[in-house]
């Protein structure tokens, strides 16, 4: 596969640039009998859709899901969705004079080298649009899972230095604020950190948290397919992350066995589980029934209105100050992004799970 | 791929339990014309071999490799190369008690979950063996590098609460000291910790940083195969990996888009560089011809001599006391095989980048 | 990969359904740089569409290709390459009665048994327009293979019982008869054959050969990935087709070693050339700089107006007449189609190959 | 993948030479929990090995196989199954004059081509003994489709001129004769073809059929990953194969639509089935639940006694006579490797077919 496609039984291929005709997506693999609407997955890209707090771009596009194909009277077919978002807002001549620069932070001067010229309208293939394939997909896959009682949920755990407080946690305030924060109180800091960017002409990172639940112990697999490296790769595909921990992650790093190693225990129902969950619902990269935690770090948004200094094409020293409509944050729009790797992710190593058994197989096609 | 293949153009396949017959690996795709003998691959083999310090398992296994097929006259013939790892110290009897058991911080639950019931011996796939054959395939990718000018140095970033001073940094200190710290001083401290863990019968967690010099930009595919996604994926699946973070990684969500971003300049052979590195080598998922930098965080050793609760097959709770000869920490064997994974992820994208423009395409040919 | 996805290095994904919006591909991995325009593409999907001669459907249908991504000032960018062509005559009545009903030859009783329910409009995703997709992205494999002096050429070989004659081979006829046959006595023949089929509500088989030339030698892999392996699944993959052979094909199992093998011998300008090509350009899966040449063998068409017997979905029997506007022959517009599977596998394998000589790889990064 | 793996969720990675150490397979993805012993796969090999009859090359090789991982207490683990036949019966200095020469329809000129040099003892890497590790592990899929009550089933269908005669079709004489006919007449004049071509210093090709039975209908995906794609794809990747059909296969060509379909009627026990079965199992890629039948025809042996003008690396004219140990005729050797491939991708599919249902999938996560 060149890179645009990922997955194994359930795959997507992306397509698009921030400033081309449209953006789309392939989601191939698909279980037939799926009831699927254009609704379904509108939902979730207006979720990652700017203009809809003072911490977006005003930008003002539509996002407007077509299904082209693989859906036949309500529901899937079993062969490939073909999804289109046709782009609708391009205003390409903010960016002509960006041509010949290369930004600080973006990959104008990494594209070049690779390909010896580049899309340069709105990064072309390089911008954030690019997740809008990533979240059209996912949303049909977190409808399967849901079907399946499993849910995935990500929130805004940190802006710059602003983290939430567990103690004060409820997924209900989330759509309350800006920021898309399950604490009331953190949100409140996190957006008077961003006024204070904003200010500054300046953009701060965060981190995203993602809590999957209800994933039956048993899937991903032993080697290189393990659950988190999958889920590892899937997030830091996204543009802006720059890292990802499971569980404890970092913070295992400093941790103790006695302390890290989560007690496996009998419940009342007679099955087993862990008393802690150190771990973040993974061991040996098979998911071990408890829920699945996990984080990516963003780096700030790169395009910033303050003067910098870099070079263009011939190396010539200039100063830069990006305008056009950029976000302070990457992170509340990328909450559901996160959700929907993670969805994709999870739902293909389910997928394959289903084949690790022989007992399973023989009662699976006995039972046709 | 069914989990245990790796790779788009340069693959890896591993096979093998910790107390099966061997261990081993087939590396697909190496290029022709490489010379390259057993001692080449033995080198790498003999930095994760246990038994070179107090802090590692004094179990002696010789770890000797087999070159089955591929190379012939001395050099890789551009077809599979199998490398085959005989074990030969299992001492199954150790670890036959814990056939029944479900062992804090090991795969054993979660492997029953998934096929039903498990090979118990020393780990089985689960084992810290297992990355015997990443390491062995990685020696030749890093070997193929070096011809390319391109290096790869992992090194003990931190163990526990314990991180270099890069004021003090010394890449020849690394073989100076038992925890492969290229620093004396954080060594000596280190061990201390180590020391105090294992009087504990407790293990500890750290970080590995890896450094790839030498890497020309345009290196990384621009949407799911990213430098870092690749990369991210290769080192999660390291069995005792939490957390992976390229360049300021989870620091960046801290920080200001004004601080993070990297300017570019000219350097006085006309040449277009980076004043600082902030992104860890890499921008929209490709190499920018900077230093790329990452790190690992690998959780502290599961199993521990310490008296731990948790539960066995059917459920009764027992208490167990971990013996047999396991390291109070993963970390300095460790360094190695992330070496050796990023080598493999690197070569591999570098191969695939050869046909990302066609005016060398057709040079290529051309001048066949 | 979920099936709808073939390649390693350039990729092709396809979607869509004979009555759904549109019919798409999505090419990866194409080499940046390439100028491309939609006539390109065009010129290709022409050669496919309907409504040519008399023994093609009279469906009047533009097939017109929008390129949607991947393409910016002309030229390839590197990134994705959407291509989407909408179906504009659509005529559903004309097939609901259909719905419930199997008609042989036709895929509708395994769709139902693999997906529990089908659209079951003009044949849905099994329908000859899924080929579209196919072409569209032939047609860029094929334009970057002619810069590197390699053609890709298809004809129709036989029809029913008449096969060309080579003693009157000549290219330039292919277009000046309705059956894309390069010589004009067999076409002819072959006109008469088909007119035959129509008067008796009947359709029939036929045979397309490929032959592509200057190949340089060495392309394929040793292994599964075989030239004639990869080929042999590309063109497989194609509806109708039920056989396919390379150079001698089946003919060479009734043959004889010492008739069968190709002397090599020097030619005048000194290199290394075979007398004969009973082999069809590849030897051990790699080609060997001969002409490569493969045929494939096509199915009649299944939809005919003659009455058939046949059963519907709950099993009563039913006769079936199936109408609608259908080709008697499947032939002449499957030519393209081979032409194009084949340039993207050739193109496919041929970048694969760019990696297979340390010596080659270290010139490459050397002179970048 | 580099070209040396096959597979989706069962894969096959092979390696090794023809004089090499050893010849290998690494069996990924197979399910958990079949009884398996080395005699199991022995029983295979055992039919594929030299020097059981007159018309096989006098070489007298163990070929015996080894269990390397992936088997825990007689059981399959789930995990990569590894499995090794040593080569014992090496005599290298027969081929050492070879080293210079390109033989006519073998693969030395192209390997050099590709790799600049080769292995070129044995035939090395393109040596038939390449088909050991496809044999061995399509003996463990076979097996596990017996468990699902599929049975492949291999045999010769003609040799040089001499065809079965299907009146007179008869498995159990398949193992009577030496060419692995299933007709004891048309084995006898096969036998006579063979005498007289090794009289000559000749060889001869022929055509292996297989009939795969039990199989269910919705096996098979839409597009490129169609049955018959994928057996096309596994069938023409062994060595001498220059062709492959399945059904009437290249006769459909010649036939007309009122011929080939198969009408589809109503069975006595109410299913649905084919009263015909031209297709030979499979429509629109997919399997119809009828027996699934395809050919494959194989060159004759390259290597032949008898002299044969050729050249040298130098490109000096040279006249071969090819001495060694060689089989006048491939196919009743090749007869288990066809059989392998074919369980090999048809469990592959099996499994993958799994998911193609919402309904089935959630069935499967409930019982669980």
């Amino acid at each position: 596969m060149a890179g645009s496609t990922l997955g194994t039984l359930l795959s997507i291929t992306t397509w698009g640039e921030s400033h081309g005709k449209a953006i789309g997506v392939v989601l191939d693999g698909c279980p037939a009998g799926l009831p699927l609407k254009e609704e379904d997955i509108q939902i979730y890209l207006n979720r990652r859709k700017p203009g809809q707090s003072r911490f977006t771009t005003p930008r003002k596009e539509a996002d407007a899901v077509q299904i082209l194909s693989g859906v036949f009277d309500g529901r899937t077919t079993g062969t490939p969705i073909s999804l289109m978002i046709p782009n609708t807002s391009q205003r390409s001549k903010d960016y002509r004079e960006l041509a010949e620069c290369y930004r600080p932070g973006h990959a104008d001067y990494t594209y070049d080298c690779k390909y010896g010229f580049r899309d340069y309208t709105g990064g072309g293939r390089s911008s954030g649009r690019e997740t809008i394939g990533r979240v059209a997909a996912g949303a049909i896959a977190a409808k399967i899972l849901s079907r399946l009682q499993i849910t995935v949920t990500a929130y805004t755990r940190s802006i710059g230095p602003v983290s939430i407080d567990y103690d004060r946690f409820d997924l209900s305030q989330m759509e309350q604020n800006a920021v898309n924060m399950p604490d009331a109180v953190s949100a409140g800091l996190a957006e008077a950190h961003l006024d204070a960017c904003r200010e500054q002409q300046d953009s701060c990172g965060g981190v995203v948290e993602c809590v999957i639940q209800g994933l039956p112990a048993g899937i991903g697999e032993p080697c290189f397919d393990k659950l988190n490296a999958n889920l590892a790769k899937a997030i830091c595909s996204i543009g802006a992350v720059k890292g990802f921990e499971i569980g404890d992650g970092f913070e295992a790093s400093r941790s103790f066995g006695s302390q890290n190693n989560d007690a496996f225990y009998r419940t009342t129902d007679g099955t087993i589980a862990k008393k802690t969950n150190h771990a973040g619902g993974v061991l040996g990269g098979i998911s071990d029934g408890s829920d699945l935690i996990f984080r990516a770090a963003f780096k700030p948004t790169p395009s910033i209105s303050a003067p910098q200094k870099t070079v263009n094409k011939s190396g010539d020293d200039i100063t830069l100050s990006v305008k056009g409509r950029h976000d302070p944050i990457i992170v509340p729009r990328a909450v559901v992004v996160v959700e929907c790797m993670a969805a994709l992710t999870v739902l293909d190593l389910l997928l394959v799970s289903m084949s690790s058994r022989l007992d399973r197989i023989e009662n699976f096609f006995t039972t046709l």
